[in-house]
Formats: structure tokens, C-alpha cells, sequence
């Protein structure tokens, strides 16, 4: 496909920091942001920007944080801009320096459907600041469809430059993203509309084609599919599926390559039984995470069983 | 998706077998088939009827040649009706018996588009001794569309059961299935229009939803998605998406807890780069495999450079 108006947001280190609390070393942000730039990637997202009155440096490592001072350790102006994440209450306002001042480009804002006035309100202080700002509403199989309705037309009127569609929990069938990229479009006109997608179901890079074929223009990847649980769309197959000249499979085989399949290993996201579970359940990985750290009896029939039994409520 | 039309067929010892010359104990095999018909699997293939003219029992194991006595030690007569494959230039017409002597309910003929009036031929064999016909044409993204269209007329002229649309190289797109899906259907009308994929791309789940959803009825999956280098799609994901109570994900379950976690370290099918790159570029898999046993240089970027250099021809 030949679209030169898709971006493509590589989200490596943010989302598979979630594997490993953001301890990867510098050395290795630093040639994944290299390489990333290589290829052509548009935005490359180093992490989350979380309060450290509420997360502790000796618990996380410096990708949690995205101190000013760590991302210029990694990352160089170039055309390949850096984005970072802000969870809704999880961020301290005056860590968002103006934007004059700072390597970061885009704000990504994190929130569910419930907290959107606070994610506006986040936004419009990073777009005071003078940042590109994106809102992703996360887990959107978990909304009820008028409240989804809602918060897209809460962000419509605002002057944020993209908002995200995020199948947090991989439930998402091409059919259903199809659903929801209409809806975006319609509801949200004027801006960007990205997608962000989880591989529990191996739908990750289908759901990510079938938005790009739908409308949507910016497309989340990360390299090999790190990334929470079952991890994200390959960012290795979206270079394949564009045509535009301007991205280069090469650089990011070499990171793979050296990188992560080392890492996969150690840190095991992917295809395993029990994320394919929630996924198809539409349920939250973290039972599957617990199962997979032993907590949830012995076999997958019983954790599957587990999941589906009717619980008195 | 309810579609109580949808057969699933299930290919983990024929195109598993690939990987291992077929050398699958029968205990294993035993339990695979038992625990198919559990979870309400429509058809087991259990492997080829090669020619032992052209292939020796000291080479391969039995579900190359699947001896009528080999088949009653696995499987047994109950709603799951047994397959097996015959490949046009390699089977033995004398080794088709009649139907009512074999456990064998289900032949499946693979061909090339350039062979279709051999399979045709192999095709009226197998359906003159009573047995349920179905051609799976091969590698069908190298086909010249006018040899494809032809290929498809003849055999629409059959009283064949079945024809399968097959990405043998896992090249194809969702929107090129449904173009394929669309020309099968028209062409072939009043047959059950099958597909088999392969999941270079991590696509073969998303091709096979594709295809039922654009009203193909026979669905081929494979036991944690076990089969030649990338591997099919696999069989738990269809049942998963599947709505029909008829099917039961828990035996599957067993299965790859049981056997096919331990198997997958040995026998490496599934995502590995090789095979993307192969897919990406529609090349048969067996330059990744070779790549995957140190054949090729020592680099995915040299591999990749490799196959995607101009040629002198």
C-alpha cells in the first residue's frame, strides 16, 4: 500500500517497558532510536513521563520517567521526532516544560473513556506548552458505546492534533476495527487518527492493515512485537505492507537481529496460551501474566475454566 | 461468527510433518486425533499417501504414506471423518482403495496450477472409489490469472466436493483473499470452497476470518499453528472465533500443553524473520529454511539483500 500521508509510531520502549519496569540501558535506546531513524520511522516513543512523587527511580528504570536529560543521552533532532506518554493522573503538570525547551515532540495522553475530562485537561497543558498531543482512549472493548461516543466528541473540539484507537486487552476482530475506524473518522474530523494494537489473537498487524485500508493514518508498531503481554503489531511488517520509499526494513532487522531476540527470551511477550485467553475473552492480560507466573492453578483448561465460569454477582 | 455451514479441518500431522519428515510417535498421534474429535474438529489430516516407489519408509515416518493400518492405530470411525493428501505426481493410484475398506473418508489432492488436469485425473480416481474429493491448488500467488481462472473452470466441471484456495508462500493480504475468496466462489459454484494458509506475515488467522466472512465454509487450522516454517493458522483461533457450540477449545488446549509447547522448541516453525522476509517478498520458504541452517551468510539484512537484489536473467 502507497498512502505517503501514514505515520508510523514505534512504541518499542514505552510498551515493553511494561515487561521489564523500563530497565533497558541506554546503549541499547540509544541504537534503537538510531536504527529507528534509519528507517524512517516518523515518531519513536521512548517511555512514559510519570510523577516521580508517585513512582520511585529505584523501582523503575529511566524510561518510566523520560528525564530531559536521558532522552538527549538517546535521541538527536532529526526527522524522526520523540514522543512520550502521559498517563492521566499519573503526571506531574510541571514536568511538561515548554516545548522550546525539550527533545520531545508529541505528548501521547493515556486515559480510559471514564477520566476524558482529565485527559483533556492534561492535553490542553501540553499544547500550552506548545507539543504535538495525541489522546489514546485505552481499552475501548471495555466501553459502553454512548460514553465512547461521548469522549469523541469531547476531543473533536479540541485543538489536539490525533487521537488513538487502542485495543488494549486484543480482542479486536478486522471487523470490529473497521466499526470503530468509521466511527473515529466521522466523529473525529480534522485530525489524525491512529491506531495502537495488542497481538493476543496474532490480529495485531491485520487490525493495524485493516485501519490503514479504512482511513486511519498513524499506525503503532514496535520492533519484533515487544510490548505488554502478547505485545503489539511487529513494527517490521508495517514497513514491509508500505511502499512509501522513505522506510527501510534493513536497520530494524539489524535490531532485531542484535536486540530482541535475546530479549525474547528473557522477557517472553508474544503468542502464549494464556494471552490468547484474555484476548479472546476481552479481558485484562494481567490473570494471564499471573497465570504465566504460576498463580493460577496448573493446567490452561483450568485457568480457561476459570475465566468463563459465571460468577455470582 | 456463527456459520453452523463452516467445516474446520485440521492439518497439525500433514503439514506439521514437513518439519519433522513425519516422524510423529503414535501415541501422540493417537492422542491428536482423540482429542480433535473431543473439540468437534470436521476433518483430521493425518498426513500424505506418498508413493513408496518414490519414498522409503527408512527416510520418513508413517504419515508420509498413511498405511491403512497405521490410520486404524490413531483414529477411529465417530463424527471426525480422516483426510489425507495425495500430491499429483507422487501417489500410487493402486494405493486408493475403495472407500468402504479405509478409514479414509477424505482425499485431498494438492496441485499446481500447471498440473490441474493430473489432479483431475488423480481427483475422478479417488472419487470413483467412493471417497469425498477435494483439490487444493498450490502456491496460487505465482499463478498467471488466466491460468488460475482456467485451472478453476475445469474444475468446476467436476463432481469434485471441494476446492482450496491455498498461500503456500503466506503472501497474501486480507484484500486479496477476499478478491480470491470472491473469484473462487463465482467460478466454483455449488462446491465447498476451502482455504489453507500460511502465517509468514502473522496473517493466517486474519486470512482465514477473511475468507469466512466472504462465505468460504472450510476452514484449515493447525494445533498451536504447527506446519511448514511459518506454520498455518492456527487451529485454536479459528475455534475461538468460531461461535458454534459444537466446538470445544479445551481439548486443543490439552494438546498444546501437552505435546506441541515442547515440540515447538524443537522443531522451530512459527515467526522467525526468514520467513517474514520470504512472505514479504513471495518466495518459497525453503530459502529461510536453508538460511535458518546457516546456508545463507550471516545476516537477515545480507538475507534480506540477497533475495531482493536484481537478478541477471
Amino acid at each position: 500500500m502507497y498512502r505517503p500521508e501514514i505515520k508510523v509510531l514505534d512504541c518499542t520502549i514505552r510498551d515493553g517497558g511494561l515487561m521489564n519496569d523500563w530497565h533497558f540501558d541506554t546503549a541499547m535506546v540509544k541504537a534503537v532510536f538510531t536504527g529507528l531513524a534509519q528507517a524512517g520511522i516518523d515518531y519513536v516513543e521512548l517511555g512514559y513521563r510519570a510523577d516521580k512523587k508517585q513512582f520511585s527511580k529505584d523501582d523503575f528504570g529511566p524510561w518510566r520517567f523520560c528525564d530531559e536529560e536521558d532522552l538527549r543521552e538517546v535521541a538527536f533532532e532529526c526527522d524522526t521526532k520523540v514522543s512520550v506518554m502521559a498517563d492521566v493522573g499519573r503526571t506531574d503538570f510541571d514536568d511538561i516544560i515548554p516545548a522550546g525547551q525539550s527533545i520531545v515532540k508529541l505528548y501521547r495522553v493515556a486515559t480510559y473513556v471514564k477520566d476524558i475530562e482529565k485527559a483533556i485537561e492534561l492535553g490542553n497543558h501540553c499544547k500550552s506548552q506548545g507539543y504535538e498531543v495525541a489522546v489514546n482512549i485505552m481499552a475501548i472493548s471495555h466501553a459502553l458505546e454512548p460514553d465512547l461516543d461521548a469522549a469523541l466528541d469531547h476531543l473533536a473540539a479540541t485543538d489536539f492534533d490525533m487521537v488513538y484507537l487502542v485495543d488494549s486487552f486484543g480482542y479486536l476482530q478486522p471487523r470490529q476495527v473497521e466499526y470503530m475506524a468509521h466511527k473515529y473518522l466521522a466523529k473525529v474530523p480534522g485530525k489524525q487518527i491512529g491506531i495502537h494494537t495488542h497481538n493476543n489473537q496474532q490480529l495485531g498487524f491485520a487490525n493495524t492493515v485493516e485501519a490503514a485500508m479504512k482511513g486511519i493514518t498513524c499506525l503503532d508498531g514496535s520492533i519484533y512485537g515487544i510490548g505488554r503481554a502478547a505485545g503489539n503489531c511487529p513494527l517490521e511488517l508495517i514497513i514491509g505492507f508500505l511502499e512509501n520509499p522513505k522506510f527501510d526494513l534493513r536497520p530494524v532487522l539489524d535490531l532485531i537481529e542484535r536486540y530482541f531476540i535475546p530479549l525474547k527470551q528473557e522477557l517472553r511477550w508474544g503468542y502464549e496460551m494464556p494471552y490468547v485467553i484474555t484476548g479472546l475473552l476481552n479481558k485484562h492480560p494481567r490473570a494471564a501474566m499471573a497465570f504465566l507466573n504460576g498463580a493460577h492453578g496448573d493446567s490452561f483448561r483450568a485457568f480457561y475454566d476459570e475465566l468463563t465460569n459465571i460468577q455470582d454477582v
